[in-house]
Parts: structure tokens; sequence; C-alpha cells
């Protein structure tokens, strides 16, 4: 049973500007570190999906970046959605195709904008998972959660199935604050990090089962692999995750705890990047002086020479065309910069 | 009786590095508004000399960007020290120079770094200290201090000679706190802004009596005008303060209160620029969200959208080879990270 991965990567946002553009979204971004976080997704499942057997799911107008940021993958596959349907088109297509070639296939649908510090502990919960996938699962890993998020989709985690698999009791949308905190003290709920592992036979039974319309879809395709730019933008838009994990049987969750990050703004990055004894990132070359706890991100083109002199927590980017300051406390903020630009007509955002 | 201006821009400098350098130094520079230093401060006399009188002095290293930086005021002559010796060498020698075409010349002496926010009050000052020196007067102007500045030489004021024309009694140096507290509580002294008023034949005969050695060299370069690069260099590097105004009898001092500034820091710089409602220096574009009080400086050569959300009282001088950032408040700084710079070796500063 071969694995087969699915990264998504066809995500849009603007937490990160002025870094993230639309033409340059986040996941291609090296955000922490010097590698992209999609590069770092297809480093990070490498112990169990060779390249050649890697498909990268991106829209078509990103499609040439995405293929550069993996140029050093020899044998990553790509599949350029025409327009965007949401993740269960997407998923379900390429999980048909997989299956076509391969009846036995196993896959594993990854985002490809996350930040993970421990990538052995992933690798030993994914090989979990996949245990559950050739049980016959639709399965899926519960980030331990750490705090009371309300930012993200929990799982109720059930019985245990078999050793470190537990039945997924049911998905629940973001809760409000006081949900989250009643969750996170019952220790019976996880994050919903957007991973899932199956074998690409149960996933396309779950589907027309579940979506029937979307099936009918892909059979449409399957038939005709021409029809994909006229039949995929009519699928239904609609998350796997609302489409068939929640209304699935035989769904399990793996426990995952391997320092997992949505690197969610500017402070998730600071958070995240190696640091100097006094707490700043910075390039190499930087003049920090009483300066403590600054992240300075430089993607523009010349290399440049930063002094900081007495400032602190604050978060510094700057891109060929846009600088940005903004204390670390208020990095959510950055929305509020993108909104002002759009209504100031500005075009490259 | 016709009026030569002597400007001094030979001068160095390093508070306002990132955007001064050894090549680019703070007179060529626009820090307030977008005329540099140096052409507001020819601009500035034109009402009493005109450009054909106009003599710049400057170092020899800096000649190109001197001439540059007055491109469009045909008829300045520039004169290029082979070597930096202070203002005595300089100012006497274009004296008499000036003195061989012109034996009833008068002569402006004005530095090329200060700032002046009202104009027509300087050229009614100027225009005063220009009648003490056709009185036979070495004049200055003496700037009404608005605070104990330990920063500044002073003039004690004597007796009035004529209507605003006033004995200088004595030049002392910069005082201690003090001392300086004492100077402005008493009215009686005026801060030193090294601008000098005289006819070309008195200011030499004064060199002529306090300072034998610089005479007797400046009779060699005239008697020799290609000695000007053996001889300049071994004149005494003196000011003309120390050399001849502290020593010289009949010495006048007329008041002036126009708003001088001698922009010491970039913090000067913000308070002498046009501010948006929230104290914002910025480049047209900017988004500027609960952001008070800030000066963006960009001289870097792509135009960039600044972005700053909920940061208070900075400076932020981006260039293209090197970014600033440090509050206003500690803007002096800027000297550390020169000298920090320097003791890492780096040459561009």
């Amino acid at each position: 049973m071969a694995v087969h991965a699915i990264v998504l990567a066809g995500g849009a946002g603007t937490r990160f500007w002025p870094a993230s553009r639309s033409a340059m979204p986040k996941q291609l971004l090296a955000l922490v570190g010097s590698t992209s976080l999609l590069e770092a997704t297809v480093r990070r499942i490498a112990p169990l999906v060779p390249p050649s057997n890697v498909v990268v799911a991106t829209g078509a107008h990103l499609l040439g970046q995405t293929r550069e940021a993996l140029a050093s993958h020899a044998g990553v596959q790509f599949f350029a959605e025409p327009t965007p349907r949401n993740t269960a088109p997407c998923i379900a297509w390429v999980t048909a195709d997989i299956l076509r070639r391969d009846p036995d296939a196993l896959c594993v649908v990854l985002p490809s904008d996350h930040f993970i510090t421990a990538p052995t502990a992933f690798i030993a919960s994914a090989s979990r998972a996949l245990d559950a996938a050739r049980l016959g699962f639709l399965a899926t890993i519960g980030i331990t959660p750490t705090r009371p998020d309300t930012g993200f989709g929990y799982i109720e985690i059930g019985r245990e199935i078999e050793n470190g698999i537990r039945e997924a009791k049911r998905f629940v949308e973001k809760p409000d604050r006081a949900r989250a905190e009643e969750y996170v003290a019952s220790g019976q709920f996880a994050w919903n990090a957007g991973m899932f592992f199956y074998s690409a036979r149960t996933m396309m039974d779950a589907v027309r089962e579940h979506m029937p319309e979307l099936a009918a879809g892909i059979d449409e395709m399957l038939a005709s692999p021409n029809a994909v730019d006229t039949v995929f933008p009519k699928l239904p838009a609609i998350s796997i995750d609302h489409g068939v994990m929640e209304k699935a049987r035989s769904v399990a969750v793996v426990a995952g705890d391997f320092g997992w990050s949505d690197l969610g703004s500017w402070e998730s990055a600071w958070e995240l990047a190696s640091k100097d004894a006094n707490g700043n990132v910075a390039p190499d070359g930087s003049v920090l002086i009483d300066a403590r706890g600054n992240l300075i991100w430089d993607r523009s083109e010349k290399k440049r020479t930063y002094a900081l002199v007495g400032v602190s927590d604050l978060v510094i980017v700057e891109t060929d065309d846009a600088v940005l300051i903004v204390p670390r406390s208020r990095a959510q903020d950055v929305k509020l910069v993108v909104e002002e630009l759009r209504a100031a007509g500005i075009k490259r955002i």
C-alpha cells in the first residue's frame, strides 16, 4: 500500500503583509528560518512519502511560483485548480486520480502553511494515523491544545480503538471563549489541524455516500480529463471537514504533540524563530543597542544594515515595495493596513 | 561695496547616520523639506549676495557632489580645500582672494548645515551685521537663546554701538549646564552660530595681526596660486573664532531671532518638519494607524509604502543600504551605532 501525499497550497491571506501578497502567499514564504513553509512540508513528510508520490494542489495563478519553490524536489506533481472551490473538490479529485493509478493507495492530506518544530514526533503521529487508514478509518491528527484558542476547530476524542488510535466523536467549529475553555479543561478535545489520512478507496466511498454531486462531477472528469476546466469550477465549494469528515462513520484521531503552529501572525513567526540573547530575530550584521524582543524580517533585494536603538517588541518587515512597523502585540492589526490600502485602491496587496 | 558670501561646506559628521555618510555629509541632505541645507543657504542669502559672488568652500573629495547640489545656481564658485584645516585658513584664503579682486569687498561667512525658519528675519539681521562690517567691525550674529544649551559657544553682549549693533565683549566656549543657565538667565549672552560679516580688508588686517603664520602662508599662495596644494595643508588648523574673533578689537554682534537651528539630530529634523495632525512626518501614501509623533525619512531608490501601526515617537530612516529605528528621545545615540559599525570594520559609514 503505497503512501501518497496531497499538499494543499492554494491559500491566500493578508496576515503576513507586506511579505505575503496575493501573488506571494504565506506558504511560499520562509517565515521562520530559510525554507518556505511549502518546501518544509514536502521535506517533513519525506520519510513516509517520496517526492514522486507528492501532489501539490494550488491555484492556477500560483502554479509558476509553486513549482519554483519546489524546484529541488524532482518528481513532485502539481494540480492547478482552475478556480478555488474550498478543499473537498480538490482533495476528492486528486484522491480519485491517485486511486485510478493505484487501487491500494493510502493518502495523507497536508496543509502547506503550518509550522512544526518536532518533525520526528510528527512522523510518529502520521505513521500511527496511516495505521488507522489501513484499518479503514478516515483518520486525522488532533493537536493537543495548549490554550483555549478560539481560532481553531476542535475534535472530540472518544474511546480508544487500538494503541494510540481513538474514535473521533465529532468535529466542532471554532468555539467561543467559554466553550474553548471547557474543551481544553475536559482533556477530551484536540485542535483540528486539517491533516487527513485515509485509503483512497475509503475516501472515495465516503464522497460517493455524503457528497453525491461531487462524486458525479469527479466521474465526469475521470471519463474526460479535458473536462476539468469546465467541470471543476462548478463543483460544490465546501471543505472536506464539512462535506465528508463530519458525516462519515469510522473516523479516527491520533494525538499530535509536535510543536505545531498555524503561524497565524508575525507574533507567532517571532515566537518560533531562533532568537539572540535579547530575544531579537534580525539579519546578520544588524546593530542592536538596548533592543529587545524585536523581529526584523527583510526580503528586500539589496542587503542592508539594520540598526535598532532603544526599541523593544517590534515587528519590522521590509520588502522591495513596502515597510511595516508594528508592536508584536498588535501584529493582528496588519489586517487594518491591508483594508486601508484596499480602500485606497492600491492594487498590489 | 559689493557683498561676497563664503559658504562653509566642508563638514562631515555622523549624527544623521544612515542618511549622512563621509561621502554624503549633512549639508548635502534635504533633512527638512526637499532642498538640501547647502542649497537653502545659498538661496537664503540671495537677496544680499548674487550667486556669482558666492564661494562655496568644501573638501576636495566632496567637490563633485557639492557642485551638483548647486547645479541650478549658475555662477557660484568653489574652493576645494586640499585637506581640512578648520575654518581660519579657509576663510582667510578665500577672503584674501576676494580682496585681491575687489578691494572694497564686504564678506559674509555662513555655515551650510543649519536651518532657518524665518529667512526674511535672517536677511534683516544679516543686513544690520553688514552695516557693522561697513563701520569697520568684525561682526557676527548672536542667536537669542531659547534654552540653556551646552552644545553651543556663547557670545557675551556689551554696550550698544549703534541701533541694533552691540559690542561683542567675549566669545566663550561650550559651557557646562550651570553656566549655560546663568548665561541664558542674564539676557547678556547669545549663541554663536558661526556667521561672520566683515570687510575683506578688516579681516585680513586682523589675520595679519593675530595669526601672522597664517598671513605668511596666504601671502605665499597669493604670490603663486599653484602653491595652494602644498602650502594650504601646512597652515595652522584653527577656527576663525579662536584665531581671530576672540582676539580682535572692534567685534560687534547683532541679535538674531529667525528660527535658527543647528539641526543637531534626527529629533530636531522632526521638530522642524511639517507634520500631520498626529505629529507624523511620513512619505505620501503612508498608512499610519494609531501612530503619533513619528519621523519617516526615506531616501531609498525604490518608492515604498510605509505602514506604521501602534508606534509612537520613532525615527525611521531608510536608505539603500541601511535602516535605522530609534525613539526620537534617543536620536543622539545614533553615534553608538556608528561607533559599533566602525569597531566592526564596516567601511561605508
